[in-house]
């Protein structure tokens, strides 16, 4: 039995014993919990107790983006040792499937992703992982930041697939969380700068604390319009859209340069019309992007070095005891607020 | 002053004088037509006048897939000689704009192209075109088979654009001319089998004539269901889609494999709906394709080598005569049709 | 106890009883073997004992190519059934490795492979094998042929490597078995025709049995020189050095076109002079290979699909009980001999 | 008729009047340089006469590296105009060449190379150049950073063709010049860190004024140890070999991850024994780089927004008059010295 935050159901969270595992099995390490973000899906599932076809069906423990210290090995681990500081990547796969053989093992259907029902999440003391996908943090990354990798996977995942040419120019869309890790991942990773649209201002000065980030509020400017003018017509090599609807779908198609690159990383509800002949006439690549894979080292990496600065982002900190109320920040959220995290208060 | 088939306006077409040039300039050569394809943009163009923003405002010769002999070279030309048989591709790029550096020369918005209103064709005994953009026959190839280099070209650039991996599992949607040759290239290009799917059975016959091209009616049979069945629940590597209707489009998307590939090859009329989430759940990546930029060399190579045959391809072949004929017959096209030439009977 | 092909010390092998595990653990299986092929290395164990770092301390069961019918499921394996007719990868890697989770896990430091010293290869009736490294042979593959998928993987890792893309022209060096097989993997992968280099006309007679592929024996013709003059100067898109020797490696780099693509495949026995600046001058990309790591499903698709045609290379077959007379074969093989293979005399 | 610096033949320079075009024909413009740097290879022509096959017969302009000012535009120039500051790239294309048209111009065998003999160089007050090769400079570089674009450019080719994936961490052999502008443009272009390795600390001093560029005196520590040590074991995701020296060719084998790069930028005068072995055992893909093509936006864009400052880098500036006094401090360099400019004495 241990202590954890559990969504009873849609709208109802308790922090309440609940039995979990606390023994690591082989391979497998034993972490006490530092620091959780709350992330987007999260607050969902609280106020609305689905995803798509993930419905919460039984009281589940939320929770997913964590760093903590390990405090126990199992059996067959080599590569970790007690005392680590270390975060945890939140999808296990089935690592003989086919997908993990070809090293895509974020698209194994048999991955068990925390906090995504039937599977309890990391908002307790401990939690038991497999070392394989538990992952040291250097001295110089905190566990505010090391709770921060799991985000920042994503938008390295984009990033990466983007396949980001150095002295790229790119186009965000969408400047809410994912947007603006996104933006940092495309500047970290080889961009010379990156445009970042959206409708709010608040969001957007939130970017543009960054260098080479420049904010483009759609509501007074038109995005693709504004990038074609300063690159001389040619357009933006690569657009991440992030924002999910269908206006910011047409932008990330009349904002691309010829032979440029689409990464589609928001999640519009319903299928959005796309004007596959637009995208054609410039002979576009268009890449998706699902969770992530082999992203943690880097993003501990960029974290560690420097070159991404993720401290900005954490808007504010909760301790454990005052979870609910993190929790209704989070759907409370201010347009500034980029990351609630909830802190177990210890190390 | 040379004779040539003329659309004069919609739907009325000529054989007659009109004015063209006959001096190749520098690097240029002048070519004696041997055959002339017809395509279906040739087609639509007769019978509507417009494809898109492109609108015939003033008489314009046809045709754009042709073969035929060098009789004169301009100046400045090496590499091509008096007697070469060649084919030709009927693009010219600005081969010093920004895309054509890059090597994709196909999307340079300055790229002059044969029978694309203002450009006239070369349905007409002699041209005179760039050395560049011209490529020597060997011998095994037949001028009607040089002259069905173009639309392989389309074939090839979608496949190399696939980038297919030695043994993928491909499907093309839609068994019209452009299906079947994107399936051929497929195959020559490392597919172990390419699934095609169709509503008319006369069409995916034409198909199901190669080895290794699996036809499969989908007023019968659902094609992403069948792909599912035969790889283990895997799903195509590849899937081109070469219809360009909503249909296929969802089914593109619900029969490619996790961390496959979709290639945009049809052309919707209209933005079609597509299904972002279901692409972003198997982190897909999704290419386009625009006419073809460096395919010649590698459509005359497979064809030479035998590795692609085009003559069961070749449905029919009119004079130059009876140009107008061949188009009528092209506008009432038998459900078997892929091909109808047209030869100005020479060599 | 089960019997098997020992190799006691150089030189010498026995058929004898040997303690070797019989019974599947978790997601294992057990698999008549039916068909085994020699290889080279098993050969060489033979004659000297060793491989490089790796050296025959205690007796070793030979044999590493192998096809069979699964007889018994070990707990938790889903997708193989008693009967299926199977062939089996021989290197089974640590699955939550690094290497691993990026997707390659063929250069995973601690792969287990078949007789490679200390661990039993598969020349004995009965082998216990991972599920996720056993796959199944359609009706159309023999278990001969199965038993040749694992070189063939190599010629398919080489291939995929490469990226050849629709139409490439490609050069091997070396006619032996990997060099033939290599060959093939190019061909069914793309390429248009294959040249393929060696001093002994036998072995070339046994390439140039196959469509598209074109002999040179370079005692009488300089390889690079050729394909130099076959493609107007330009060279070959794809050399694949599949000869280990210091004069090929030289041919490679003389004959690969600009911008074009070597692939290391031979192994040189000592460090060899490479002319970088000859390499950059070209700009090529060069790629080496390490066996293989996803292309057992490749290689069964395309001997399956009739695109590679294996049945010419398997020279003769011999029984279990003559297993030792196979490997003296082995060692003085005939110039026209690709695969000497043992078959177990069942099913 | 023009003055210019010009190499009347090994070891003397004069400053003197020869005949240079002055007048801008189609597509081109006439240039009023402003700065122009000193490269290793205009130092080596005039203590050498040559380099390789390229022989200095008869005088010749030397400098290659150059920005200034339009002041005349010739016939068919739209995208530049008087007075705008620009930067030229110095190897000009036939665009229309088959390597062109694949978009690597950089090995297109016709290319015209300013100060390669027999081609004039642009230290002279005005250089005739097409339109397609000049490169407009953001009003944020200065004519010296502009002037430092050529080198690079280099790096810049170096660091894309690698393929750096953001968080990569890499290696570079030899703190030279283009060591230290590979080590800047693979920061810029997504690793984390660089790692870079050199005898002389004086040189590594130069290099690690940037952030996140860590020293290596390889006469104290061996690099590949060390990196080894940094990574858990893995290594460096990338090598840039920029000695061409065997030693360092050997230490990037050794320091090279598992399925990592290596770019062999530095050019060893001999063969260099390469083992390729031990390559394999790591199934590496090494890449080669000759001078660069379509990089001259991307450093541009680069230098434009901060991420690679070049300036710590301008060792000393010598006027046009002093231009033979700056070749013989070139020659005599100190540690230090990264960059020699000399400066026209305009705008």
């Amino acid at each position: 039995m241990a202590r954890a935050l559990v969504l009873e159901e849609t709208r109802r969270l308790s922090l309440r014993d609940i039995d979990l595992p606390q023994t690591p099995g082989e391979g497998a390490v034993r972490i006490a919990i530092d620091t959780v973000g709350i992330c987007g899906s999260d607050v969902h599932y609280y106020t609305h107790g689905r995803i798509g076809p993930f419905v919460v069906e039984a009281p589940m423990v939320l929770g997913h983006e964590a760093a903590g210290v390990v405090v126990e090995c199992g059996p067959g681990v080599h590569d970790l040792s007690v005392g680590d500081r270390v975060c945890m990547e939140p999808g296990i796969p089935d690592t003989t499937s086919r997908a993990s053989k070809l090293g895509v093992y974020n698209v194994d259907p048999s991955v068990r992703f925390w906090a995504t029902p039937p599977i309890h999440g990391c908002l307790t003391p401990h939690v038991v992982h497999p070392a394989a996908f538990t992952y040291r943090l250097p001295d110089s990354v905190s566990f505010a930041e090391g709770a921060m990798v799991e985000p920042l996977a994503i938008g390295l995942q984009a990033a990466t697939r983007a396949r980001i040419k150095p002295g790229d120019v790119a186009l965000v869309t969408g400047a809410g969380p994912i947007g603006i890790l996104t933006a940092l991942a495309a500047l970290a990773g080889g961009c010379a700068r990156v445009y970042i649209s959206d409708l709010v201002d608040a969001k957007l000065g939130v970017a543009a604390q960054y260098g080479n980030i420049i904010p483009v509020n759609v509501t007074r400017e038109d995005a693709a319009t504004r990038i074609r003018a300063d690159t001389g017509g040619w357009g933006a090599d690569v657009v991440f859209e992030c924002a999910g609807a269908a206006a910011s779908v047409n932008t990330a198609l009349q904002a691309v340069a010829p032979a440029g690159c689409v990464v589609w990383v928001g999640m519009p509800v319903d299928p959005v019309p796309v004007d596959l002949v637009l995208a054609q006439s410039k002979e576009i690549r268009m890449e998706t992007v699902f969770r992530y894979a082999n992203m943690y080292d880097r993003a501990i990496a960029l974290v560690g070095s420097g070159k991404i600065d993720l401290k900005p982002l954490i808007s504010e900190t909760f301790t454990f005891e005052d979870s609910i109320k993190a929790f209704d920040r989070a759907v409370e959220a201010r347009p500034t607020d980029v990351k609630i995290q909830i802190t177990m208060g210890r190390a």
